[in-house]
């Protein structure tokens, strides 16, 4: 199906529930807010269902009002596998009619689905429908197009950047995003607390495979040490910037003995077929996975792993 | 005078020498290759005189054969003041012809003179002037452009960037710009002995004024123990991005008690006003002074002008 036919569908339609994806990021959480705002300016009923919501992005939901209905369509944002819907599975699971992704390899299963695995973020599909629905983009909704596009592509530096992203990304701002705040609170604010991590990751950092692959390690004693309970999104940078390094690793032991797993990867390496090993996914050059227990076990899965592959 | 009249003086002569900044960047030096160039392309005889070359810009330069001539026109880009011509300075002073440059503050004295204080980087400003001549913009000439304009927005994330960078960073793109080396080169890659140098910053970070700045000091016997003998750009971010932090300063011993200052602020400080007070200038965002002493007589002039400030 066309951007039109998508277009065509909600405009069809009438009562919305739009889902974004479990450990929410930017990408899901400003293609679900700006997909909201616009179906909402079109006349239609709206909500957005996460699992949670990471303290920076509030602001973008502080531009919805709680709105009552009873929804007919479900749409997921973001959404590359219905595993990926956490506490929302039970209920959603085999319901959803239009799934919106830029996942290649999106295994979701919806009447209406439509996917661009060279968008760099979801976002940028969003921003080509609504444009194809003749949304006016206010300074809300470029708010929040702007921080999924930003974020997806460390603000424009990743390599599935390209000149499609920055343009949409210069619309935007146009448009009134608040590219000054949101870049300050995405890419260039870091807690006392969060330098304290990075610092203790820096002194702790593995290498595998004669150095192709380093690989660090949050585990549940070291945000105890520290008393750390944010996010620790944007860690999964560190390892695979480290010169000479194919294939960086980040383990995040969210709960004991169990490890989310990000994987970063330069061109030579494919992250999503290594995390697919582990019942992940994700996209070429950034993947993830969960892996269970200790984190011995998990390392020795993991090293195993990376020296076949390398 | 107007950007056709620049291109109209540059078309009118045949024989230019290029000048660059002391510890040059990627902005400098991005306009200054793609300069020289654009100008060979349109016949005439053109080289760049820089102080040194750090390595990570090499490339740039071997886009650019030597080439012996008399230079009859002088033209600096991005270069602020003839204090930051360093070793060229001697010879080169009071002898600009052309300055380009993107410093509002500006004070080079030459007799054709083109400064646009709201252009991000001043390969902006070279990306303009070269559609003002009718440069075809090859692949080179894009890496060079592109080169200046990422470094000097930090990658497009810092609040110097505005719709008009993103626009022409995507014509760079489109006209062959490798944005993937270019931006890995740049951003995405430390050394083992960065990310060295980086853990023992984070461990000896002091702030001063309530928190309001934050200092960080890179002394000559930290690099001496470490071994580091790179340039520490980029290492001036860090300060700044400290949650509450408004004013973040970089001290580099280059040479036994003389400290290279650098000096990031939100948009509530003038960073360039701060530097003015020891005869240094740069961006509200972004500037930088030279002050000599040993650390603890640094420390304490910069420390009551923080006071003094906030």
């Amino acid at each position: 199906m066309t951007l039109n036919d998508v277009a065509a569908f909600l405009m069809e339609n009438d009562r919305y529930e739009i889902l974004t994806h479990s450990s929410p990021d930017g990408d899901t959480l400003g293609s679900g807010y700006a997909l909201c705002m616009a179906l909402r300016q079109k006349g239609k009923k709206a909500r957005v269902v996460n699992t949670d919501l990471p303290k920076d992005f509030e602001f973008l939901d502080a531009y919805v009002e709680p709105m009552d209905f009873e929804a007919d369509k479900i749409i997921s944002v973001d959404v590359a596998d219905e595993n990926l819907l956490g506490i929302n599975k039970e209920k959603y699971q085999g319901k959803i009619d239009l799934c919106i992704d830029h996942h290649i390899r999106s295994i979701v299963n919806a009447p209406y689905k439509y996917v661009e695995g060279d968008a760099a973020a979801n976002c940028e599909i969003i921003y080509l429908l609504l444009r194809a629905m003749d949304v006016s983009i206010d300074k809300k909704i470029a708010d929040a197009l702007y921080t999924g596009v930003s974020t997806d592509t460390g603000c424009f530096r990743y390599s599935n950047t390209t000149s499609r992203t920055l343009r949409i990304a210069a619309e935007l701002m146009d448009m009134g995003a608040d590219v000054s705040y949101i870049n300050k609170v995405m890419f260039e604010t870091k807690s006392k607390l969060r330098i304290e991590l990075e610092r203790e990751i820096y002194g702790s950092i593995e290498y595998w495979a004669d150095g192709r692959c380093a690989v660090v390690c949050v585990d549940i004693p070291l945000k105890e040490r520290l008393g750390y309970e944010d996010s620790i999104d944007g860690l999964a940078a560190i390892p695979r910037q480290i010169e000479g390094v194919e294939i960086g690793i980040t383990m995040n032991e969210k709960e004991p003995n169990l490890f989310k797993i990000s994987v970063r990867a330069d061109e030579k390496v494919n992250a999503s077929e290594f995390c697919a090993r582990f019942g992940g996914g994700g996209h070429a050059a950034a993947a993830g996975c969960r892996i269970t227990g200790s984190k011995a076990e998990v390392k020795a899965k993991l090293k195993a792993a990376v020296e076949a592959l390398l």
